[in-house]
């Protein structure tokens, strides 16, 4: 039994609140069950240093929690002077997983941040600033296009991410902070709308895992992913 | 006219959402039009250094702003390695401000950590983040007295804020971002119940400005205070 | 009774000791008692990057303490690797203050640094390195109209500041240490010679102050800042 | 073809130099082909603060990278006054994988730092230090035992690690810099002994990849990593 | 010809104001011509780590330029955010030759911080910072065994210093910064009373130097740092 | 008696493998007894902004210490965030050093960076960069010659360094750690083979030295660095 009584292949309740704030050129509140996380894209008309005079584009995230998004205050990385190991981890796969959906050639040179904060953690905040994150994306270039600052839709395909894991000696999809925290391997699959992998990560942390578990686990992954998949559709005809 | 066609002495639609992060003792996302902060109060059973085996409490304030808070994009402080002065400013002014309305003796070696983070920006955010802040530590001392962590209330009294300012020759209460980058002078003023002045700090942005505008700007902060104090008290009430 | 048995309304002894230093183009130490600061006023042929191409020049501040000006020793701001809030805050607030007297068009596009170093604290010392700084940056100006850097004086008035507060329940003026650290009120005024307010910072410490101990404050500043005015005016002329 | 003529299922030569200097108690020169890693492992008699008195031990990495160890001089990371977020990813891989060979309770309040600092680099610098920080892990576990620091042999297993990918569409084992620099997929696998596996970090970086490869890749790693761990044995056998 | 019209073997015009501030337990303004620097020495009842609990007491230095003591002006550390290389070796040399002249077991579980803080340079700094260090430190034992914090004279010795250098071909003694800059050779010299050395640092800018050359300065050396003796003297006796 | 059985003027075992790493121009490890270091040396086609367009290039050098090159494992800097004291001091005396060795006219406007890592130590690690650090760079410079980035040889003269010290009375050549830890006296030498002095760097650790010591102890380095010279001369000559 799982601690929130869902079953084993059962996503959380997912939520996508479009334009949750309004200065960003796309923004959105997701929800996957009590994890929140505010993503906002915001572009900008420069491109890194590696890139100048290339013509390309660039797509790059930044991740932070807020002090008492979680259980215990946490000290706040502004004021330690640094990003921990776990940040900079995230947010380099943030951005990585969303570079992967996106022609940086069409994206000319601008650059979208990804900026995904998270206001309150329960598990899973990776993958829920993930998939929130490819919504804010869809977002800006949507207003990108409507003020004609590109000419044609830079994204070639769809980016969504959850985490599956072995808790109790079974498979299960989408994990809370209760199944997280005690669970022995935990892994976070980032798929794209074609059905194939674009990162995958998982970490034996009770025992080591076995194939078949390992095969059992992106079984689940592709279930979840394309139900969230399906739901940032939604979400981002519904702002249009 | 102001360009929100507010009244020169009328605030702007104020709003508190208790409860709106489940984790922190108290927890609550002030709105003062679209300036929104969500000010959570993170109680910890262990005192400052300086502070240690006198038994008493402490308070203390964070700060930060989202970076697309803001109309462009900031760089956020955790990725450039420190705070900003600013940034430090208005969390010492934040700490101050709640400090005078808490007896520290009574609080017993606790401190409590007021994290005042700017979810959307539109001008005033510190005194949108003292008056939210005091209702935040509000229902992190109602959770402390249900949990029998201390017998009597610390606080003695109640501390909102309000900026006001000198607008195209008028003196206007509560500035909005379009009011507040054009202002010629800018006060921000924290009172408490009893009418008085807990902090006053006024800048001559334009001009330097003369005794008559600064009293007509205190009459009109202590209207503005007067409505705040009692939202607060409606608000905290409201949650028990 | 003051500590000092100075009247309520008497300021500290001021000096000001001009060209302390030789190789800055403004140089005074001032002293408000046993509270001496070195002001150094430091001319550079360039602007800040927000003011490229703008033709307008800049005033900016630092300020620090040397680690043995106080009664106990301070770490080094340099050794700890950043400067702390009170030190930023100080900063911002001198510089703010310096560039109510300058016309920036006028100064071309030149940076004036106003370094202002604690050599001994007694309190007061924000108020005078204002009062100080006021005096190193007329002298650097009239040493770029010497080597006709400049054309017309871009100073178009004078700034002074001094502090008041509420010690033992009576309006003082200019608090030393002693009476500083137990005031029950502090309040820092930055005045021009129009008799116009630049800056106030007030801060209740132990009791929140009415408005009637604000006005009468507010007149025992003026008062000083009138004679520190005319000493500043002195000091300048007698260096020509 | 590969670059440099080995078969898809290859090694590059893999070489252990037990020994390689003298002061830590464990240390090894690990090179696969031109990657040359040396692995130190230091025992210190403490623990971090959160294991303090619950009797038991700690295994923590840090890697680096010499800054000529590459292809064109790297900045010094100590003089740039932080470490990248990829060293910092690379690092805590490293000590979450070696901590999955040991039983902390029986290593007693020991905290054992495996040091990894790349001399040269040519792809797979991570694998390297994987499976190298096992080796010295394991000699300085000998150490410990000759010394009766320890009773019981706390390694429950081995651990190592090599990296697949699909270079020109064909799944290939131990990419080189020159494989690794153009591959569409990146995969580093960490296995133990029983052929389960301990982390799998799959990178999407040109397209994203099928099941089908997945599988494959994850065969050619096991059969990489079994030729591994035999090869570990051998050098740690032959150091006693 | 020497810029300064002073001979080869002249020290500059040396003066030393003892008492120059008021809080430290000693303090001392030194002159070597233009150069000045303002020593103080605190004292702490404590000792760094590695000393707690051994009886002994510790003489550490901290050295800083102010932003404006020089020609034209240098970036603050405080706000640079670290302390340069320059300013660590030198603050290391003051220290190590502070220490050469103190018994640490009769100083007891003390530490004095000797802090040189340069309000104007002129060359020289760092040998003026040890010899005016010198006499900082002296007052404070003074002011110790007045307090009885000790019970016996610690200091076995002086220690001075000056530089020396090979300027347009000839040994010349005391540097000015007209010299400094363009001098062949400049090595600066730590002797104690008993005529021996206890730091020498010398280093060839323009051409390598001869051992005869060295030998020269030297010489120099040794009789202007007995002038400086004397004069150290003098100034620590006038102040008792 | 020295600990290793060598004659008072006798040098530890000196060895040079050239070309122990292949990506930087130059590469050497040098062994003095068991100290051992990494140096290579990093031909940039750039130079620091104080030369830019000056028609010269530059000479640095950055040290670094394997976290456990040392007896017990030293913190790695780059996790500490900053270089220690120590190493920079170390890092300028070798950029010093090799650059008096060089016509920087003739190097043209590029910047060759010395890398010195240790990577095991037994005292004197910097007079073994300096000595092994001259290697790399006249490597690098054969390098440069034969890829016709530069028409002349820019090196006009060789540079190593030895340490020399007072080790129980009597003047020793080349401390290792076992004298250097409880030397009296310790002397860094750094020379040209025109028997010429580049650096001298003395420190009395338990007695001041006298004048007759210091010859002594130079003497015994002059010899000393004939010997490195001519091993130097050596191994450049055999890797052509």
């Amino acid at each position: 039994m799982r601690p929130s009584g869902r079953n084993p292949d059962q996503l959380r309740e997912i939520k996508f609140t479009c334009g949750f704030t309004r200065h960003a050129e796309g923004s959105v509140l997701v929800e996957f069950g009590d994890t929140r996380v505010l993503c906002t894209a915001s572009v900008d008309k420069s491109v890194p240093r590696f890139l100048k005079g290339k013509g390309e584009g660039w797509i790059t995230a930044e991740y932070g929690m807020l002090p008492r998004s979680t259980h215990s205050r946490m000290g706040r990385e502004a004021s330690q002077g640094k990003q921990g190991g776990r940040t900079m981890e995230i947010q380099r796969l943030i951005g990585r997983s969303l570079r992967a959906a996106v022609d940086l050639k069409a994206l000319g040179e601008h650059t979208i941040t990804i900026d995904c904060d998270v206001l309150q953690a329960d598990g899973g905040t990776r993958t829920a600033a993930i998939t929130g994150g490819f919504v804010a994306l869809s977002l800006a270039v949507n207003t990108m296009l409507k003020k004609k600052l590109i000419k044609t839709n830079p994204l070639h395909g769809q980016v969504a991410s959850v985490s599956v894991g072995i808790y109790n000696g079974i498979p299960v999809l989408d994990l809370d902070y209760a199944e997280d925290s005690s669970a022995e391997t935990d892994m976070n699959v980032v798929m794209n709308d074609g059905s194939a992998f674009i990162e995958i990560q998982g970490t034996a942390e009770g025992h080591a895992f076995k194939k078949s578990e390992l095969d059992a686990m992106l079984t689940l992954a592709e279930h979840g992913i394309s139900i969230l998949l399906e739901k940032q559709r939604t979400a981002i005809d519904d702002h249009k």
